[in-house]
């Protein structure tokens, strides 16, 4: 679940990185999902809907007469298709007061004797049984951002049968050069910032008789963090591409471990094919797929992917990581990176990303080298 | 301390309405008061300002020798002044890490031999001593808006010396009916919204089988409360206020206790004083004074107002409480208004207030009545 207007998952909680306190938590993160309006947004992206609404039902067998988990139901939509497609029961898990709504929809839509709509967080509840499909919509921007996948990956060790299928089954991690206006934009606003800030400490200097000079290094800091160094949403044209896309990560959610997303690793290299264009940055996107598995597969292989697209776009759109100045490329230069995510000490649903970048010609000779850090807010 | 910015306060932490935890008071309402940018537009209000300086600077019989407690200090301005208007001691404490901020600003501005930065929540800290003045710069929007009063009477119960003076001394809140477009808009907002509602509805009826009518109530209820029961920040032109203002709250922060605030409740009656104009709702701000004590008065009284002002408004803005539909008054009519303001269950830091309006022709006769609830978010 990404969605433009989730503010949550931002602020600092400055606890310790250890055990996350559930009050905070909810301060932080969960809040926002309890709200109609967001539940709304999510409910009109129509990529969204429609890959899973043909997930389900181009694959009815996975569902008729069997029980399913919805982990993070919200409204409860698909707990309801699964239960339209034939299941017998549906455990729909929902930390919200959201719940409330998913139970007087599933009512409204005469599907009670099926989904039963559970109140909680799924590290805390109790089934009655295990369950043969754990279905989740927890992609977050840039498919990690908001950490829920944690929780599928819980439940999933909690409560799925060892013949189960997730639903989605992988999900993969792209990132590719691109050029943008926002490089420009950003640092105008970052320099507009800078200009006002020496404005004011002359003003306080003189009218008030305070020397604020000593916070023009941690004012600039602040600033350059959330104009230059802050991951941005963006719905990316595929002309804005200019060069070949890798794939970062991929998740096999029937076997990944939170320990295999702590860390996101990965060495990558990126052709450029725009001729005499320049590099502003790259964009970061992620895709799902529904192929059930290998002892029982889907019948009909269902893609979401949230890839720039003309018409396709979707709520999540993708993440922008600006690069300041932007750097002329030609087509067949090679972009190596090297790249790291680990998630935010101070709120482990927000992330930090580490590239280490080296342009090349064709023929081997370095352009330029370059590391940056980003945040994911 | 007001801020436009101040998304601190949001949030619902769902907890009990007894012990607030801590870490989701930081979650939802310190932690903005971390950021310099922040800091930054509280400092760059003039009128807040000038008004904290010359209540310290006009009035050195207060400082000169004296002990000063610093309640929230942030970046530190309030300790630096009284430490430079003759201060022994300043003790400056502030709960977020904006105090190694301060701390290094008092040492740049060679004052550490005065100056001791403590960071911390007042309820916890210790100070070696009783003070003579404790300062603070604590008012939210209309006045109460995050509570911060609480932390100033406990510092005052705990810390302050029985001849001791509060800078400020005395706070009001004051309410007034208003004209404003933002009726019409934000009422034009809330029927897009419902309008847009509805077609989503036929949408997920027809592409997606699902029948969510029954969330229309809920959903309704959720953007009537955003649209049209939540009081907005505006910057008022005087010329919107078309009646007399009257005082909602008056508190003498020497003697006032949580409980007077807890619940604020009053009976106030204002005047139109415009001819043939239109009631849009109602409009609420606050003043506070420097007065000293009397046993030990101010030399020169200072007001900080946030009224309308043409040019004197502040980041503080007033909080603009919408009735809808308009309602055609006369010069003379008067409105009589049984007003009660609480806490909110889901955060302290957020109000709840019900208006009970009466408007009367200048002979008697009642022309409407009616009720409100708003959200000060």
């Amino acid at each position: 679940m990404g969605s433009r207007d989730r503010a949550g998952a931002a602020g600092m909680n400055g606890g310790a990185p250890a055990a996350v306190d559930k009050g905070v938590d909810f301060a932080n993160y969960f809040c926002t999902y309890a709200y109609l309006y967001h539940q709304k947004e999510m409910l009109s992206d129509r990529v969204r809907m429609d890959a899973y609404y043909d997930a389900i039902f181009k694959n009815k067998h996975h569902f008729i007469g069997k029980t399913v988990l919805d982990v993070g139901t919200g409204s409860g939509i698909l707990a309801i298709w699964s239960a339209q497609a034939g299941a017998r029961k549906v455990y729909a898990v929902e930390a919200t007061k959201m719940s409330e709504h998913a139970r007087s929809l599933v009512k409204a839509n005469n599907l009670q004797e099926v989904v039963e709509v559970i109140e909680g967080s799924i590290e805390d509840i109790t089934l009655p049984e295990k369950v043969d499909v754990i279905i989740s919509e927890w992609m977050g921007y840039f498919l990690l951002r908001e950490s829920m996948f944690d929780s599928v990956i819980c439940a999933r060790d909690r409560w799925l049968k060892p013949t189960g299928v997730m639903y989605p089954s992988h999900a993969r991690m792209w990132l590719a050069p691109i050029r943008s206006r926002l490089g420009e934009q950003k640092m105008n606003d970052y320099e507009a910032s800078m200009e006002d800030w020496y404005c004011f400490l002359n003003d306080t200097g003189t009218h008030y008789g305070v020397d604020m000079s000593v916070l023009s290094k941690p004012f600039s800091e602040e600033q350059e963090r959330y104009y230059l160094q802050t991951a941005l949403w963006n719905n990316l044209h595929p002309h804005q591409v200019i060069g070949s896309a890798a794939i970062v990560k991929e998740i096999d959610c029937l076997t990944a471990t939170v320990d295999d997303i702590l860390e996101v690793r990965s060495n990558i290299s990126s052709s450029i094919n725009v001729c005499g264009t320049r590099l502003n940055g790259f964009g970061g996107w992620f895709d799902v797929h529904f192929r059930g598995r290998r002892e029982d597969p889907a019948h009909a292989e269902i893609e979401l992917t949230t890839a720039p697209s003309v018409d396709g776009g979707t709520h999540w759109g993708q993440q922008v990581f600006l690069l300041h100045p932007q750097i002329s490329v030609d087509e067949g230069d090679n972009i190596n990176v090297s790249f790291s995510m680990t998630r935010s000490k101070e709120n482990h649903r927000l992330m930090e990303m580490d590239l280490d970048c080296e342009i090349c010609q064709p023929l081997g000779k370095q352009l330029q080298a370059f590391r940056k850090k980003f945040y994911i807010d």
